[in-house]
């Protein structure tokens, strides 16, 4: 079992996030920048789990939510990330391991606890992150495996990985393996204010090391720091092979060299908690790509796996992915 | 000043609208279809004006609204179309005139009279057109005036010419002067319906004969009978030189071979009619043309002067479109 071909392997912080409902008065008051995560350390963590109503404990991180959609979408797919030997550390392996995603990093026996996000969800649907990166920044080189990596169609790593120095090189030599073993590499940009950290070296592994590129509007023009999308557009179908763009309710672009698909979003009957809409597109593009899909065709597998998470509250899917997907492509 | 340049001459049918604001039950218990225009005669005309309360009368026409537009851009245009020498008649000349538009074609002495539509406006602001065409299907090959098309650096026809053998006639005319003297022809498909009525030749003069095509998203799908968005922009950037699609809130897409270009609608405050503002977006877009902009900035130009039309009852457009456009692009 284990030396069968993978889909996806997915990298990146191992974290429980915890969901709050929340009214925009608490995002202002606490100065947080809504629709955007921060870092916090452990004091701030601590400061803010006080001042919040009791949450939902779900697993997340970007990567491991794509891996989640992954294996529900019926993908062979592992996800490596760093939890600590603790209860949530537990709660994070069993739900990965749970949807069918392997999943050997061995937890930390010491340092600091495992990674939560708290979440706080405005009554608009926008949700506000708060990271407290504990054990997960932990991931080291020493954790990526050749054997895992080599046997994955794509090896996926969020942007986020790229904010501590082990992660990052954990990312270099995932990226390395993969392609080492011409297999492709994609990255997530994960978040405007993760693109703003490392604009330089995200547009270096854009440019020279990502086959697979995916990221919402806001992380694009960041990136090329221009005012507009179609800018952006004409930037990144001349640096990189194939970029997936999401756009919230304006659906979806791909860009792959002189081919551009322009796919609507699929319908959904709520926007309840936009958490894990950008995850389920990746793994929902994903899926149709590594089944040998065309490029018209994976974004819109990706908007119906993007519209079933923001149907309700968490980060992962609540059905069977393959089966909706099934459905909604027969419609 | 007649031997002068022109930057675009608009050929289209001459009508002047009858403007009614309507629930959505009277345009059910007259069995019209919602958003799209139908063709009635003089017998129907009468009725349906009878059973209408009075309207706003103001010049309209698909192309008479892109020309107008135009001048108020600036832009050096003529106007080709067929009114009868009646009120009616004389106030679309006045009309169309006074917004700095050339207008030389002669009224018709007798035979029907001017052409006339009924608009009637839903409070979604939609608008459901009855087109009695009138005096304007008697623009025949004789009224295209090989000179006025020569001088011309894109000769802009609507769809709805089609709808009738002489106007059809003036058509081809018009297309081959306007490539005989190496000049560019521009197509607006019009409508869906229109679309539907004439799909075979719309194809071949997309494919032949049109240098620049306008659609909305339903017309470009109808036209190729496909079901999505992306599958009829695959199929047009073969057939077409230059192709500029909008997609009401979703704004426009631009392609011309390898080139794509995506644009965000402009901001506008409310969305009271929208009647003109595809023929206000080819206005736009044609100015930025004629002037060598880029086909990037072209649609952007367009959706700043179609989202002032819809701003407003009336399909042409009440503001100095060129302050308005030079002190948006200047924000």
């Amino acid at each position: 079992m284990t030396d069968s071909l993978l889909d996806v392997v997915c990298v990146g912080n191992a974290i429980v996030d915890v969901l709050v409902q929340t009214e925009d008065a608490v995002i202002a008051e606490h100065g947080m920048v809504k629709g955007t995560m921060a870092l916090i350390d452990a004091e701030q963590a601590e400061a803010l789990y006080a001042a919040m109503p009791q949450g939902i404990e779900t697993s997340g991180g970007s990567a491991g939510n794509t891996a989640a959609g992954l294996a529900s979408l019926g993908a062979r797919c592992a996800f490596i990330g760093k939890v600590r030997d603790d209860q949530l550390g537990n709660v994070f392996a069993q739900d990965i391991r749970a949807v069918g995603a392997e999943f050997t990093t061995p937890a930390a026996t010491d340092g600091p606890p495992t990674a939560r996000c708290l979440i706080l969800i405005t009554p608009d649907a926008e949700r506000t992150m708060n990271t407290f990166l504990g054990a997960s920044v932990n991931l080291g080189p020493e954790d990526i495996d050749e054997e895992l990596i080599a046997r994955a169609q794509v090896t996926y790593l969020e942007g986020y990985l790229w904010d501590r120095e082990a992660a990052k090189a954990a990312f270099h030599r995932a990226a390395g393996f993969a392609h080492a073993h011409d297999r492709m590499v994609s990255l997530s940009l994960s978040d405007p204010f993760c693109v703003d950290r490392h604009r330089e070296s995200f547009r270096e592994l854009v440019r020279d090391h990502v086959d697979i590129l995916f990221a919402n509007e806001d992380e694009i023009t960041s990136l090329y720091e221009v005012d507009d999308f179609d800018a952006a557009v004409q930037h990144v179908r001349l640096d990189c092979r194939v970029t997936a763009l999401t756009r919230s309710e304006k659906g979806a672009v791909v860009v792959s060299g002189d081919e551009v698909h322009i796919v609507d979003a699929a319908p959904f009957s709520a926007i309840v908690d936009t958490t894990g809409a950008g995850d389920q597109f990746a793994a929902g593009f994903l899926r149709g790509f590594t089944l040998g899909d065309d490029l018209a065709a994976c974004p819109r597998i990706g908007a119906i796996t993007a519209a079933e998470v923001i149907d309700h509250v968490g980060p992962r899917p609540q059905v069977n992915l393959a089966e909706l997907v099934a459905a909604r492509l027969a419609d």
